[in-house]
């Protein structure tokens, strides 16, 4: 066995009990033969709380303090699971991103990577030892530390195997894999043994939740052999492989690999002062990394969905945007979320969107707008009627046809 | 060197000096010691040409009848391409779409390949001999002539290719390769020495016209090497890869890979009776295989760009649509045409869109609407002003930012 690079998120490490679970896991790992690279995220809620409590010493934390702040959680959670393996008589050594050569931009909070050194990675490797590296953080060419925002974890683990050549990158959380529906709202949903990256990103972006989108990207970029596993329990998971790796289906077929619904995102209806203005919008969003999924505009309207989490940061943008005469006024329809379907070749026809529509309509569900790419059709619906619509798609795609599967 | 499978498209063999000069290209590659698979498709205009006469002798021919007739197209082309290959003493067996085992389903005119067995073609192969295989045809499973629309001669290609495990497929055309904008348009246009399967589907679904998306679709799912190469001329031409294969950039940059505008498509723009019946809409397109690119909807208005060519088609079906009581009314934007920007991770943020907007906007060029998926932007421009447009953003991308390259 080669070199493997695990990454355990912030569940996986939650209590004490846990790291010791996954120095335990590791153990196994090495005592079948492979060169181990373990990321790990900071502790349960420790980002969280660390964000709370800096919002409780300052009005506007500085963001270059914040990252400073933040990347303790994962030196914490580093340190202990490098004890906890100490412990057990493994040789480990744990390495901030700024160690590990982890080189972004100078991003603060939304840092991204630009390439990674590894050398004492490699080097703590050579010596026999297990390299314990932060998630989420890196180092900007100007020696300032920074964090990658949303999915930096994942996106650290699948970098550091690009750039180590691994053999694969496992990401460890608290599912078993990635299924066509979630599993808790329906029991009867599957799990692949493979999706493809294209599938895996927009079922990412759509709220599947499992991995972050960037990592998946970056995953495809360069090749590396992802899986998804649940450090709790024994499940074989999902792999992420390029298309030429999955399994045989007709020769032109479409597919659907998933019915997702992103609940933490909201729709956001903007009302411009004129058409051409909608690049102060765009550019004010863009200028903070604000996610934004699906935008459609026609004429002075325009709407996209938000994250909830960021809604107080846009309220803040959008009353601002409006003083300044560039919108007329703006809505938040927090009762409405993005319910989607993900698969391929959506665009030779109308066929998926029109049973995707079909459907939601024998289930009496109210569609107030969308749209349709190649890989994904996405649909504005009541969050109280989400559940049925995620229910009703699924029957649709998985249960009342077996082509499908 | 292994079967290397052709494609020659009617300008290829548009004329007996055309078909003399194919017949030449491949003595050479034979000469090389390669084995050889050549498709072809009609003539020229060929299929136009008979089009037009079935609509002289009756008003709504038969589809099966048509496409009884439509296959004469190929039958030509190949025998005279036997022909010329026997001249240079090359063995050569003609194979129509039947008799090479491309199965298809029933759809008269628009079928889809299902599987193809190829027997005669590997048995022609083995005894030595150059197999000349009829483009855009098929049999169904009840013994059906079909033609597969569209772009049904890339297609075959490249699902032989698949079905034969070729080294690779190369599509033999009148242009050089992949641009970043149409080098006639603008002339300091990027040829590509590779793209990636996802950029060239983007690039071909929105107007690049090199390839048909139907054929990269087929080409990434099994892994199959495409090349698309001038017939007339020593160009390299482009390679369509997958993506670990193209050359490293930066890790977390989005990219662009080409500008397109499809003067091919106008934009429809329709009021729906109720929102709940956009189905009745969309289903029609799809039962017809009526072609939509970027479909968006928002309460009773449905937008999106149909193909000029299927414009009488559409008319049909919207006014039954008027008259049955679904739609208010519907409005052809014939001057309006899709611009687009195909790259990747768009979907990070608003930065993309934002640029695009921008550059427009500084160009003078109005955007009535418009929206964003991962791998694509797409707006809708005043067809009088689309050639300044991809003008401004290839500058914007190519020529003003050299890093994008």
């Amino acid at each position: 066995m080669g070199l493997i690079v695990q990454k355990y998120g912030g569940t996986s490490v939650g209590t004490p009990e846990r790291i010791r679970a996954v120095a335990d896991r590791i153990a196994r790992a090495r005592a079948e033969g492979s060169e181990l690279v373990v990321v790990v995220s900071a502790m349960g809620h420790t980002t969280d709380e660390l964000i709370e409590l800096a919002h409780r010493v300052s009005q506007e934390p500085p963001h270059r303090e914040m990252d400073m702040l933040l990347t303790a959680g994962e030196r914490i959670s580093m340190a202990l699971l490098s004890m906890a393996l100490a412990d057990r008589k493994i040789p480990a050594l744990s390495l901030t991103g700024s160690q590990t050569g982890i080189i972004t931009d100078g991003g603060h909070r939304r840092a991204r990577i630009h390439r990674i050194l590894g050398d004492r990675v490699r080097q703590a490797i050579s010596e026999g030892k297990v390299a314990i590296v932060a998630g989420f953080q890196g180092v900007s060419e100007k020696k300032e530390i920074t964090t990658l925002g949303r999915g930096g974890s994942d996106t650290t683990a699948v970098a550091l195997a690009a750039a180590l050549k691994a053999e694969y990158c496992d990401i460890f959380t608290d599912v078993d894999g990635v299924f066509s529906a979630d599993p808790r709202l329906v029991p009867s949903a599957h799990r692949w043994e493979s999706v493809s990256h294209d599938q895996m990103v927009e079922l990412a972006t759509r709220g599947a939740g499992v991995l972050h989108p960037r990592s998946v990207e970056l995953a495809k970029q360069y090749g590396v052999p992802l899986r998804v596993r649940n450090s709790l329990g024994a499940s074989e998971g999902t792999s992420v492989v390029a298309e030429t790796d999955l399994k045989p289906r007709g020769m032109e077929e479409y597919r659907v690999t998933g019915v997702t619904c992103d609940r933490g995102r909201l729709l956001l209806k903007v009302e411009l002062e004129r058409a051409t203005v909608i690049g102060a919008l765009l550019d004010r969003a863009a200028e903070n990394h604000l996610s934004l999924l699906t935008p459609v505009f026609s004429g002075t309207l325009v709407q996209l969905f938000i994250e909830r989490d960021a809604e107080g940061e846009w309220q803040r943008h959008l009353n601002e945007l409006v003083v300044q005469g560039f919108l007329r006024s703006y809505e938040l329809e927090r009762g409405v979320v993005p319910l989607s379907v993900v698969g391929d070749r959506f665009s030779q026809d109308g066929t998926a969107l029109a049973e995707v529509l079909e459907t939601l309509a024998q289930s009496q569900i109210s569609v107030t707008m969308g749209t349709s790419s190649a890989l994904a059709i996405t649909v504005a619906v009541p969050a109280t009627h989400a559940d049925d619509a995620v229910k009703a798609l699924h029957a649709r795609y998985f249960e009342n046809r077996r082509e499908a599967k």
